[in-house]
């Protein structure tokens, strides 16, 4: 049988980790595939550093050198970002290349672009490892599940988040204390704000979203909030309430429209996402006909999506080798079939809430807030007010039945407008786990 | 493009949810696939409850009619059991249909000569449905997961022995009384056996190790424990240890050889299998690229099994759509790769154990006990005799550090011996979670 080769773009941490699985796991895919599959070319801007063992590759840093090689079938991009990754895929493909790629920025914002030139140019477009890290999510939803339709999308998809609150909730450690040791430790990036404030997990959301419901769901249709207002004394509550806090992906099909948003979570400790800990991603879906499924592994690091990207690899590769190119349609649904999300409006949310409203303590306070929630019908289940320190705002924290997030948004701002509240109210959902 | 055309034999629970699974989600799968998939025969014993809906196929009691009929290109064998099944599904083959079982008993059984068969006529056999029910852990382990060494194997993989477990740890309920009522719910069967003795368990680890290692494991190669004699007392003491008891199936690759046992286990309460309850599965993977993976959903039941079957239809109808028949060797590896696997003893096992000796409460008996334990180089952690009873024999709990199978073995039989022991010797693993 032909060898299937390979060219990468890209030797950083998960380019690094496909070529060592590739390398590690020569034998194992002869004798599952039935050819070599063999990464014959790699582009980087800086080649002095790369280990002896990967220079059997022909080695260069101009990326025609991939395109314009007639023997590469399959060209792997991970280098991130926009451009010039989007360029470089475009170009990969206009030279009738197959491509893969981890780069789930990218996919969320150009997607449309990249598979539609895909599309007319008759190659795969592999992108397993860009949500989920060595989770085989994006072949479960498009093939394990392919006789379902998938009613609600839960997911913890960024392994910075979740450390940050695994170690604040285990140690009762402040934000930007944590965010400092994971940067120090290597868990989070030196500008951290995508992780953090929930962006890289919408970008993955748009990526299932699209997937699942055959609409082509962009970053903007996804209503973001991130983590770094969640204090101590929030963790402390929620576990009051039998809760953890999590950064969640939530997503839910209504039928003639769906709901699209990342925000921090108060999971109760009974489920299952409640206890996803520390760098690992969990995704969870519910299917008409499966019921509830959850996947879980390390949603990142580089031998993990190496992982991940060498299973895409083999898979087009199996698809060259007997001649079924678009066997699986890239975006699950046949092109013909993917529409425009209609995205429910986020006032239309109802769902539990808790409130952290930071105020002075003077008589008729409590009153004048419950007021305020009463009269935009909010019903408050039940309230706690943290013992005061001596000339120090009271912390007043109230957890709601369901509430519409209309009224909230109406209600806080008017909260937010008292004299006697001296910092912004925090405002977490708590999760809702019947599709509805 | 073409038709797809179904043969299903047996129209019984899980039959019925492969009809309904392909009717509900006809043109969703028409959407993807780009072609119909119909089923166009049913043959079943009793077709008078047939309701109406899928009197659209054509009705028989005789399996000739399928295999005789030009236009079925997948044949799917719902009856369960060894025999007619075994006969069937080889006459299928033998009739140049592809063929989708969920028969796991089978499977680990008579495997060997099925995928012989199936290579010989080149065609497909689909058993995503025989492990897991709706999860799609095969399809994982092969495509997915497929530049990993699997490494090691731990499961919880029948609902009904897990159910079990779960209320007796929710509700300190004897196993006799949890029985009765899993059987009224129809969560047990008639005769409960293959699942409470473990040997369902057992199938489903000989199909996943056989996948995983490229090597064919039978059921006789897997040492195979129940947890028909655990009792309200041990869930009492796990609990004391800090964990639950699971019927664990675990399975670790040691390079020469492969560990393959079924048993009771106490978990740990912080592992994420010590959480999965009721009727739920999960199987928990170690791959040497990825890392660990757990896949996770329920076990049984009309629809999850129904969605399985379906997923693998539906490979198999795109594999036929593209003439890409074979593209992923049914066993994983390439059926010249499949060896035999050197089994490891259960004797050269070492892991901490868990006894609850039954005595008489006399002087020197804890002597007499730790006395054999000693001699056999057992070094034990803690003791625990729970107090006694007027007139009643002690439990005499023994938590080891780590000990070996084959001392245990004779330290059991010598403490069993002894004149003071009135029951045999209760003995569970811990779980010890690193490969080794």
């Amino acid at each position: 049988m032909k060898d299937i080769r390979v060219g990468l773009i890209g030797f950083g941490t998960v380019g690094s980790g496909l070529a060592q699985t590739l390398l590690e796991q020569k034998d194992r895919l002869l004798r599952k595939v039935g050819a070599r599959i063999i990464l014959a070319r790699i582009v980087d801007i800086n080649l002095e550093h790369l280990p002896e063992q990967f220079k059997d590759a022909q080695l260069s840093k101009d990326v025609n050198d991939i395109f314009n090689d007639p023997d590469i079938d399959i060209v792997v991009e991970l280098i991130g970002g926009l451009e010039p990754a989007r360029t470089f895929l475009l170009e990969a493909i206009r030279h009738g290349k197959h491509v893969v790629t981890a780069n789930k920025a990218l996919l969320s914002i150009h997607g449309k672009e990249i598979f539609e030139a895909a599309g007319h140019n008759n190659v795969e477009v592999g992108f397993e490892a860009s949500v989920g890290g060595g989770i085989p999510v994006i072949k479960a939803l498009k093939e394990g599940l392919v006789a379902n339709r998938i009613l609600s999308i839960m997911g913890i998809m960024n392994g910075t988040a979740n450390y940050i609150l695994t170690k604040m909730t285990d140690q009762g450690a402040a934000f930007d204390v944590v965010l400092k040791e994971a940067q120090a430790l290597g868990f989070a990036e030196a500008d951290p704000t995508y992780d953090i404030e929930g962006i890289d997990t919408a970008h993955k959301l748009a990526i299932l979203m699209t997937i699942s419901y055959g609409k082509l769901v962009q970053l903007k249709d996804i209503h973001t909030e991130g983590i770094s207002k969640i204090q101590p004394i929030d963790i402390d509550f929620a576990r009051e309430f039998g809760c953890r806090i999590k950064l969640l992906a939530i997503s839910r099909h209504h039928g003639s429209h769906v709901e699209a948003r990342v925000q921090p979570t108060l999971v109760p400790e009974s489920h299952m996402l409640a206890n996803i800990n520390g760098a690992y991603n969990a995704i969870y879906f519910t299917g008409d006909t499966v019921g509830n499924v959850l996947l879980y592994g390390k949603g990142a690091g580089k031998m993990p999506t190496g992982s991940a990207v060498a299973a895409d690899v083999v898979d087009i590769g199996r698809n060259i080798l007997h001649g079924s190119i678009g066997r699986v349609p890239a975006l699950s649904y046949l092109p013909e079939h993917i529409g425009t999300p209609t995205i429910t409006p986020m006032t239309q949310l109802c769902c539990p809430y808790y409130f952290r409203i930071t105020a002075v303590d003077k008589p008729g306070v409590l009153s004048t807030i419950s007021g305020i929630f009463g009269k935009h019908s909010i019903s408050i289940k039940s309230v706690i007010q943290k013992s005061r320190q001596q000339n120090e705002p009271v912390s007043i924290v109230l957890h709601t039945h369901e509430a519409s997030e209309a009224a909230v948004q109406k209600a806080i701002a008017e909260i937010d407008g008292l004299e006697v509240c001296t910092e912004p109210t925090v405002k977490i959902r708590f999760l809702v786990d019947e599709p509805r």
